[in-house]
């Protein structure tokens, strides 16, 4: 499989906007689309969508916690079980949304704090599969690759759920493959070739250097891309064609 | 057909409890299933269709506009695309929730002040259809039968969709088959057998009386009945006994 | 007393912004802050009480119904009672920030959907008085300027309230002295010296020429700008530059 | 000072109904009003503030993490500007909400997971200190009483804050203060008796009986009590009896 680019889309929210969908959607594999709970309503739901479907990008659902002042990123302490059925609900919608569209749901990522919560919780991993299983145990989970990815594949194949690995192109990993917080120097390469060469890099399978200085490898399905402002929209078609490069 | 027995359920919200649904759901064929909108939370919405499963009762999506404080009874000046796409979401997200419990979403109600104001506005009502079409045309629509039902049979003909009237046993109407207002004397029947006697009249295709004397013969696919309290309960169960008499 | 300008400000949500404050709040006197129920929560409530008590501008409370994702732009069935107590439960919070800022609300704005239907519907005029009367009645209510404000100035003598009448320089008005649908042709002007022009007009008591061609004299405490983007905030210069040189 | 109880009052929303508040109010001192993100709404809070009026019972500011589905009980990661900023938008809303019943805000009492983090919080508790401080300093902050309050009462020295302790008649404390987990045995107590004996006991200032066997006096300016059910309500009479008899 290549390395597919994946990306949050449809974050806009009633009259507000946010993210240059309609710009980086030609040179992304998977579109993340919000379902309403950190961002977006059922009307941008629809034009997000139609622009994915148009573009033959794969719809993915991009549950959160219910908290839109916070854009799903603050931590809430909700039980395995409100998780379980928060994401059955919010993938139900956009999949009902995509219907009148002619299209599906086809892979699930969660969103912000929860998909941090989830690669620190094991029973918040376990409710995210139980979710999927219950919808569509063909649909793969999105969730952050680390140097050690044997928990949450047991669990996968207890479960019976398909993994899709995540990687980021534009960030320093620490020697546990966790990414390095932004608090610290060097966490975020800011330098398109950088990013460039760290995303072919994980292609290729090759190992990183960590912050520590020892090799990397991570396994690599989809590489997270951003489509925020005109920067971010130049990052990722420098990714893309040094990916073509690679596969060429 | 049988007139279907359908009732409002899963009307709790969050820490909020409303309705005796364990109590009403034995006698009742259809569960109108609030959505998330005007009532209802996944959490909630996951065991109310467990607890309509388990009784073997039809599930119906009841979305409605989103105004929880409201109680989705306030009239709200949404476009025909905003009622079609929140259909879509509010629909898809219970029949993502009906999964978990191996059942579906197999008709829709929508609720309260969108029902009525989708009775009145065509415009509406063809959103409605539209959103019930793009999700599976095969899901009926409940909706109020009147003394002449042929601007809404006509647009459901074009577009495909199947309807189901529904009428009621505690309420008077008018000679247009409109119930009459509840500020009005005599517009709500408190009696029991008063009821259980103009329910029995409906199933049987027989006239009522209007309000101003006329025979007023009302196509009646479904009767609305309620769960809020025991005295709506033990109506029920008349209706119900009613109905198997009938029958036998 | 001058021709104040008022601007709708504050309008950004969590993490989606909306609006040029920064750059609107020195050329006016006077900001409408949104309160949480259209636009806003208490962060960016905060931030925007200090960027206008900077800049010595009047803080307006600029309540509205409960609808982000509407942006309170659609009407909806509120009786009295619930506007009346939604502008006390908004006034209030947005004073509670001032309190923290060292100042406090000086006048109330509706919003949107709001505004217009206050101007339509004595009942919910009356409302929204009877809470300013309740809150602070020294504060002023800002509201359309027509034709004839007789009605609503009655309301205000009867309930003890000051009303500032708002009038508008980019907009036609018909011989009511309401405005011109945006959906008819001239109903908006968007040439910036026709608008400062209108501005002038209107500060000087002068009549307007109404959309049938007849004289419109229009009582005009505050003009409403806008802060949207770089066009309007031009404008709001132009429109400043011009009453300066008249009051010179 | 006597002890003082106070109960959560006014948890209704919207349709949703929770609490005997009209029962409870004759026996309480001071309502802890819930200011619509956990509960309630403006109605609601017009409501309940008119009857604690009518009662000469204090008001309290009840605010609460944003999180309705939750009751506010599930914790959130604000950050100290969040929480500051959130409770000058309650308390405000919620004294908006007095004025029209002619009395006003006169104690704060956070809710829920926010009372809970606030207890553990430095940087939470001293974020609600300066809300209160920047409202109005006057207003007592309540807050948990454990063997040791002498982190908060420095807190609130600084800042000027003054604090009424809170205990507990109806739990079990361990002996650092704190309470007893609900999943332990004997964490509660259910016997009206012990627990109008655990109230006097504090009211007296006398020592209670840790569950390590140690004695335990908490300074206790304020009891919490309950009006969830007519079990509470008479727990609440048999206390206010007990009291009464100790001031005669």
């Amino acid at each position: 499989m290549n390395l597919l680019l994946n990306c949050d889309i449809g974050e806009s929210f009633g009259a507000w906007t946010m993210g240059l969908d309609a710009e980086v959607m030609p040179f992304i594999d998977c579109a993340n689309v919000a379902c309403g709970f950190h961002a977006s309503d059922p009307q941008i739901m629809r034009r997000t969508v139609a622009l994915a479907a148009q573009h033959n990008v794969r719809i993915g659902a991009h549950p959160a916690y219910p908290d839109l002042v916070g854009f799903g990123r603050r931590s809430m302490a909700c039980s395995p079980s409100e998780v379980e059925n928060m994401l059955l609900y919010q993938i139900g919608a956009l999949d009902g949304i995509c219907r009148a569209e002619g299209t599906r749901v086809s892979y699930v990522k969660p969103h912000g704090a929860l998909y941090n919560d989830m690669m620190r919780q094991p029973d918040l991993l376990r409710a995210v599969m139980r979710a999927i299983k219950a919808y569509d145990a063909t649909l793969p989970l999105m969730l952050m690759s680390t140097r050690d990815n044997g928990a949450s594949q047991a669990l996968a194949a207890e479960l019976g759920i398909t993994l899709w690995f995540e990687v980021f192109a534009d960030r320093a990993y620490d020697a546990a493959g966790m990414l390095v917080s932004r608090s610290l120097p060097g966490a975020v390469h800011h330098d398109a070739e950088t990013v460039a060469a760290q995303a072919l890099t994980l292609a290729k399978g090759e190992p990183l250097t960590a912050s520590d200085g020892s090799a990397l490898v991570l396994q690599a399905d989809t590489l997270c891309v951003h489509g925020d402002n005109a920067g971010s929209i130049a990052a990722v078609q420098r990714i893309r064609q040094a990916l073509q490069e690679l596969a060429a």
